[in-house]
């Protein structure tokens, strides 16, 4: 006996309330939000969120390694090097031979590097500035130390 | 004039306080903790985080469109496609044709997709009992709150 052909009515709104009992949920949907309005703000200084995080990180930690690096941003070791290709063949940073290690890397922000680095700095403040205006400092500070008990940190 | 090699040593300890003064960046980190979870809860059910979220959606809007559901989960069109195949083809869902618009389709799901659907929402709320041990009530509100406000909803 053949399936009869169902006709069904698409609802007129779209409920998403099992999704919402979990935290999980709402910071996935409240950073898609953030990770937009920040692809938008880095993409001036031809910056990804993840050659943005390194640099950041190379220029506040001059001599750092790539392992180091790779640990800092929690991502995988061939991940890293084509971030850290991508913001050498820009000429942001320098890769220098640790003397004590033959075999590793000391990452060095060039002066253009570092230039790069505290104009976007800044862009990101005031897309945050705008992003989270309706956050009070409580809320902030609140927000900074549920986000860090979630990490573990 | 060649330039001297320069010989660097790596700092002992690596600091991403620039990082940490942005809001995003610790709504990041401490998304990638609970994405990685996430990911193992779901992998016993052969569920990735958007084939776990398209069929959670479709149980709950049985014959909501592929149009409604890529807009619900702010996800493009042609991803959609991906995701309701591969939920199709594991007999989780059906697609049936909407009776007043042919191009159309409505997304039902199976006894079969229920079941899986309620095992897996299931697993996570253990999930999320476990990674979020450490809030008690109000901090949970707290956080809902103030990510339903950066997200504009």
């Amino acid at each position: 006996m053949s399936q009869p052909e169902q006709t069904i009515t698409p609802p007129t709104t779209v409920s998403d309330d099992t999704l919402r009992r979990f935290l999980g949920y709402h910071m996935k949907r409240a950073f898609n939000v953030v990770q937009a309005d920040l692809v938008a703000t880095l993409k001036p200084f031809e910056l990804r969120m993840l050659t943005y995080t390194a640099l950041v990180l190379i220029c506040d930690n001059p001599g750092l390694s790539q392992a180091q690096l790779a640990a800092a941003m929690d991502v995988e070791r061939p991940n890293i090097v084509v971030i850290v290709d991508e913001l050498e063949r820009r000429e942001l940073i320098n890769r220098t031979r640790v003397p004590t290690d033959r075999r590793a890397y000391a990452l060095v922000p060039t002066l253009q590097g570092r230039r790069l680095c505290g104009q976007a700095v800044a862009a990101v403040e005031t897309h945050e500035a705008k992003l989270f205006a309706g956050l009070n400092g409580d809320m902030r500070s609140e927000m900074i130390a549920i986000l860090s008990k979630v990490r573990g940190a």
